[in-house]
């Protein structure tokens, strides 16, 4: 691998995903053979804002890799988060751990700590903006479920606006060959213009369908999320829509016999449990792929983390991100970096969000 | 072992008890043998209610056989605790760790757990219903301390009424031969009925007194736990007798030589510090055997993990249980499981609670 | 190592000082060679006061030595703390883990563990008393940077009345020869009477400064803290004063070009980031100091660890220590332990405070 943090899992060339991917499978045929991979490396999870599914992911990760794991989970009660800058926690724990798993709230973090961090950073979600080892999960288990990563119709069903996992995904699997997608949702939910534009660049094409029903023969994988009751117009509108965005038994019986659900999970009620006793149902071996994903990742990062000395200057602009989410907005420090998107536009390099000059 | 998951200790044949005790005796005499036993293996410690001193216990057994463990102990801070159901947090940490810990304020949630978990389930505490590691724990005591489980007069002082360690542990002293209870409490806070018939019925004696002293003198083994303050009638009744219950160094003259004192902890002021400096005094040592009971459970359930598919289909009943305390009260998908106990009442196979049909 | 625990650096000789400084320089060259020296080995960390990086400075030390650790970092959660004795508390981790670091907000906690703790205690800070790791993280960088402890100019900057790490750094550092300490603070916030008294005593030399400005040029190292705003006499003085403790860029040019600035962490704005990038600044290298120092501390305590019986009489005193912070006062059963300072005075033993019999 040729980046040294992961931040977001399009840094990564299709060759070394699929490195990663190939290895969390050798590792999942023969885990035993792995045990000692990283015996007497530390993992540092610093999660500023609670998400045990995941800690508990990474730390099983490292454990099953012979590794061990300090951190904390609870900002609240911790020091680190009393006064303290985002740089100075990084700089320490970059030279207690050799790998650092970060989750934020806010956008943009990952990659601040980036900055500062001489051990590698792996973003373990950053806000709405990106979860890139969510989407190495779910494309190590559409590997591993299908044999493939070409040639499927993917129908991704929920809060597509909201949902970073969906657009994650789109992206990732735009870069293979022949992939379509059917968006289902509601048209105020659907995915936001950029994403459109992903798969128009790519040449994928998708379609949208306003049930789950009406998608269902033509799916070879099916990725759920959550419509969350918020986020439609009304209450009325809540109720009319919601059945149709719910997989339940009835629908399960329009799709191909060997179509894969995926879910990030949590799920609340967006399958019924019914479906769980379903074999085409896969959303509870994705969070054990999740963990070969994991385990793999940890292992194309140490294999080349080096400790050069980290860049003491940057080329800060003198504007400022206009994103009231992202990092820089509450850690002044932070050099202004930014890519010029043309015209007045500017795109930070911490949330990619949108600036005027 | 016979039984997958450890979810009552009643469910151990005494054959089945005895292998789990000599082998935490055996650990004892030389834990480093044992040091390297479950090298690669993970315990997942699910703690939705928080209880250091069992976390602390079990964490340590687990490292002490050279495995590791992760897990949470705060389940305000925990997304596993949002809106996720029992069965899918489960689903996936059965999937994380090869051993679960489970601790809830519910009845019934182990037994619950152990319907949806890969992984074998230890319950570690369900409300005031079962604790079986603390049992063990106590028979691992005094298997050691006094060379036998057969034959002792066994003082259990404190409030009978509502301390489920004194009913388990009456229920697993009452299998062994020639015990006979010494049930040390106030009338109103005696051991429920249905422990006296346990009693009753594997034909071990038992007697009632009212004062420590009085039963003092003819006691092998004294088991003390706390009454709460606001467990008594009034506070008169509470300041007139409370002195009766608490064990000082003048009740210890009446004790036998070899007595043993046990206790389950946190001690409050039940026993006087001064007591601590008695060689009869164990229950700070009842803790280190504590260590080495749940490092032979732990071994010995390993042992015989499979990985077997779990059931699909459960027999649910149409009625549901009547106990508001029960796991089946919140989490209502759970199947409902049921066994008759003649005329018209159900036992509830999760919390043990009776519902009419 | 003569002492069974560390509760105050002041304790060690000189020799076993240099022995466990030589051992962190040992470590530091050659990590690997130590990597496997506590397998098997538990450290308990009982954080009844929360501090994230003295606590992961701790678990990453034992990580490093291959060892394992268990504790606990949020008191409010944990059943240890409610209405369980501290001493209680103690026994029963004393008797899982091999060796234990306490921190408490309360003036003498540490030595009050160690009474009753078969494992050995290691301070990890006692209320505003003590924090004896901290220093020694504080000396191993100088000798480090330094190649000597011997002959320097130590310039010690911020709210010296209130700082209890400059107060022992000081005291360490007159233990060897040559070395002048200049104090920098406003009046109100010098140094405390008996800290002089050490400096004279070992006859150091000792000058104070009103500003940073002035001492910077003849310093050889600059110990730096933080002088709250509310230590002010007021926000007038406050906003007057500020800028002369506040080390930057412009202050860094007066200063000798090998002299070394340390600072024990957290950082809030008495530097100003751009000093960061200043080879002579080494506080974040101190914190991987720290890490080596304890790992040297935890391998030194554990070498002649024994488990002899703990003593069960103390000689207590009639009078009750006067120091309101002082742990006695919330743990009634603990021994009064004085020593007499002449005339009416008694010293607390484990608080230090000075009682009128």
């Amino acid at each position: 691998m040729n980046v040294k943090h992961l931040i977001d899992l399009e840094t990564l060339t299709t060759g070394e995903l699929m490195e990663v991917i190939e290895l969390a499978n050798a590792i999942k045929a023969d885990p035993s053979a792995y045990a000692e991979c990283c015996r007497g490396k530390i993992l540092a999870t610093l999660f500023y804002e609670p998400s045990t599914r995941t800690q508990m992911s990474f730390k099983t990760a490292m454990l099953r890799l012979g590794g061990s794991v300090i951190g904390f989970d609870n900002p609240q009660n911790s020091s680190v988060s009393k006064g303290e800058s985002l740089k100075d926690t990084i700089t320490v724990v970059g030279g207690y751990a050799d790998i650092i798993a970060i989750r934020h709230s806010m956008e943009g973090t990952a990659k601040a700590a980036s900055l500062y961090s001489a051990a590698p950073v792996i973003n373990a979600g950053d806000g709405g903006h990106l979860h890139p080892t969510q989407t190495l999960t779910d494309v190590v288990t559409l590997y591993h479920e299908k044999g493939t990563l070409d040639n499927m119709c993917i129908g991704l069903c929920g809060d597509l606006k909201n949902g970073r996992t969906v657009h994650s995904l789109i992206k990732t699997m735009s870069h293979f060959k022949g992939n379509r997608f059917v968006l289902i949702s509601t048209p105020e939910l659907t995915v936001p213009q950029y994403v459109k534009d992903v798969m128009n660049a790519s040449g994928c094409r998708y379609s949208e369908a306003a049930s789950l029903a009406e998608a269902m023969p033509m799916l070879d994988v099916l990725y759920m999320t959550r419509i969350q009751r918020e986020r439609f117009k009304s209450l009325e509108e809540y109720e009319k829509q919601k059945g149709v965005f719910v997989l339940d038994r009835e629908k399960m019986q329009l799709a191909k016999p060997d179509m894969k659900i995926l879910h990030p999970l949590p799920r609340v009620d967006e399958i019924t449990e019914e479906v769980d006793y379903d074999s085409r149902a896969k959303y509870f071996e994705q969070t054990v792929y999740g963990m070969y994903a994991r385990m793999a990742l940890i292992m194309k990062m140490l294999e080349n983390a080096d400790r050069k000395p980290l860049p003491r200057q940057f080329d800060t602009h003198p504007c400022r991100c206009s994103n009231p989410n992202c990092i820089t907005s509450t850690e002044a420090y932070l050099p202004k970096l930014f890519r010029p998107l043309g015209g007045d536009m500017l795109l930070c390099q911490y949330c990619e969000g949108r600036s005027l000059i």
